[in-house]
């Protein structure tokens, strides 16, 4: 009998040895889970070999990102978002169809409640920042615009903070909205250009950004959730290319296929219709939705 | 240029992208243990395919983790010693010649300043559980014995408990001592049968034991720091072969080198000698230290 059949500890065999202790798990899954967990882990231990003091220096990371969490910071998440893993757990979730448009991450400042609002609306309401228009087409994946197709859109001002963390500074639902195709599968609303902004890094995790040479921002981007019936729900960003932080958002919610193109207007008779100043931004961006799988909504 | 070397993230190469944004890393071995663990992540991940609920399952398993942890309790310490990763990397740190005897965990009950003590000392200073004595000689890799060796030996009492688990109910430095071998390499001391008990399992670690179908007991042992210059300090337990919790040790302390033989002894002159009861508990193990790899003492 092989040593690690009875339970006993062997480098060689080390994960095969913990592995074997779940046996009478009655979850086949968490079973599953920790089976590739335990053996990666192992492997990456062998392949590390800390010394003592490393290992001790991982448990404490650990604790400080544990105990850095409360009710309105959590800190593993972040450890999560800046390793690429809540990306990645999101490409996983929301495989599409190639023609569709990518998801990305939601990101801690969505609100659920925001106001419907007839396109057009100007979502700014303290017009603090430099006006923009977004406008754009809603289409399934065989290039037909849908109508009725909800967009909720959320951004940061032109200081890089959400209403969310700027209470009593900027109005409630400030660069907040929802709105719905029309006929022609048409969106429009108005709005500030979104600047940088950085993660919370007064944290392990903004530490051990700065030990890998890293910085905490986000690239500007506005978020959009878009939903139909008959087609998966859409969860995603639109990002300004020129932005200094576009190639290496903390985050990783970047994809080549949202980068939207944010352009700068000198149309002193569109400005004045659009009630804007002269220049403004303009961004146009385009969705495809993929059915869904079932036939239901989802 | 594939869309990783701009930072953008794609499912496909979602390592990379994350790892290449450590480029700048002034700490070598950071960036190198970094590279590890977030190969080995995305590839646990990919492996996985967690659905958002399970990966937010995991976050919150960690942050109760970190939240359990106080300057008396490491929560993470326990998830990395019923995951066997405290011993393999002990095993990694302490690997020997064939010859010499195998280390195990220090765990979290070693008091750094028990008294020294002469040989044949009974350490049990509350007279209760069953009597055992415990000898051997400690040698070196050719089988010399070595004089002069120091044994720093500490134990549960026969409920399973350590004294600094239960202040007051036992005397201060309760089954605690250290020995140093005579000229003949000889050891010897009186104590008491430890006891199996259960590792800290009332919290998230606890929890995922329970769930995974495991116990959180921990086989009889008595532990040894054993050191003498000249010789790498020998960190190990002895267990009791016929523990219930041998082949399942909570923690996958037991090598098979490790495993002791407790003989119930009839002999009422001997018991009569040793101030015991008859019959009594008796168990012999030798001890052999591998040199210091640098000749100093390590």
């Amino acid at each position: 009998m092989e040593d690690h059949e009875k339970g006993y500890f062997a480098e060689k065999d080390s994960a095969d040895v913990v592995i074997g202790r779940n046996k009478d798990a009655k979850d086949q899954r968490l079973k599953e889970v920790m089976t590739v967990i335990i053996r990666k882990l192992h492997e990456a231990v062998k392949e590390i070999e800390p010394t003592q003091k490393e290992w001790l220096d991982a448990i404490m990371f650990l604790t400080r990102t544990g105990q850095m969490c409360t009710d309105w910071r959590q800190e593993f998440i972040l450890l999560s978002d800046t390793l690429g893993v809540s990306m990645l757990v999101d490409a996983i979730n929301h495989r599409k169809p190639d023609a569709a448009s990518e998801s990305t991450v939601l990101g801690p400042f969505y609100v659920e409640d925001a106001p419907e609002l007839p396109l057009g609306t100007n979502i700014c309401l303290d017009r603090k920042g430099q006006d923009m228009v977004i406008s754009g087409v809603v289409r399934d994946t065989s290039g037909r615009p849908i109508s009725n197709v909800k967009l909720d859109v959320w951004q940061t001002n032109d200081d890089g903070f959400y209403d969310v963390q700027q209470k009593g500074l900027q109005p409630d639902f400030n660069l907040r909205g929802v709105f719905r195709t029309d006929n022609t599968g048409n969106y429009w609303f108005r709005a500030v250009k979104p600047r940088f902004y950085p993660i919370p890094d007064d944290g392990p995790v903004g530490q051990l950004l700065t030990k890998l040479g890293r910085h905490p921002y986000r690239p500007a981007h506005l978020h959009f959730i878009i939903s139909a019936d008959g087609f998966e729900t859409l969860t995603t960003h639109i990002f300004d290319p020129d932005d200094p932080y576009i190639d290496s958002d903390a985050v990783f919610g970047v994809k080549k296929s949202l980068l939207a193109k944010f352009v700068w207007m000198d149309d002193p008779k569109r400005a004045e219709q659009l009630d804007f100043g002269n220049p403004f931004w303009e961004t146009k961006f385009d969705f495809v939705l993929a059915p869904t799988r079932d036939g239901g909504s989802h």
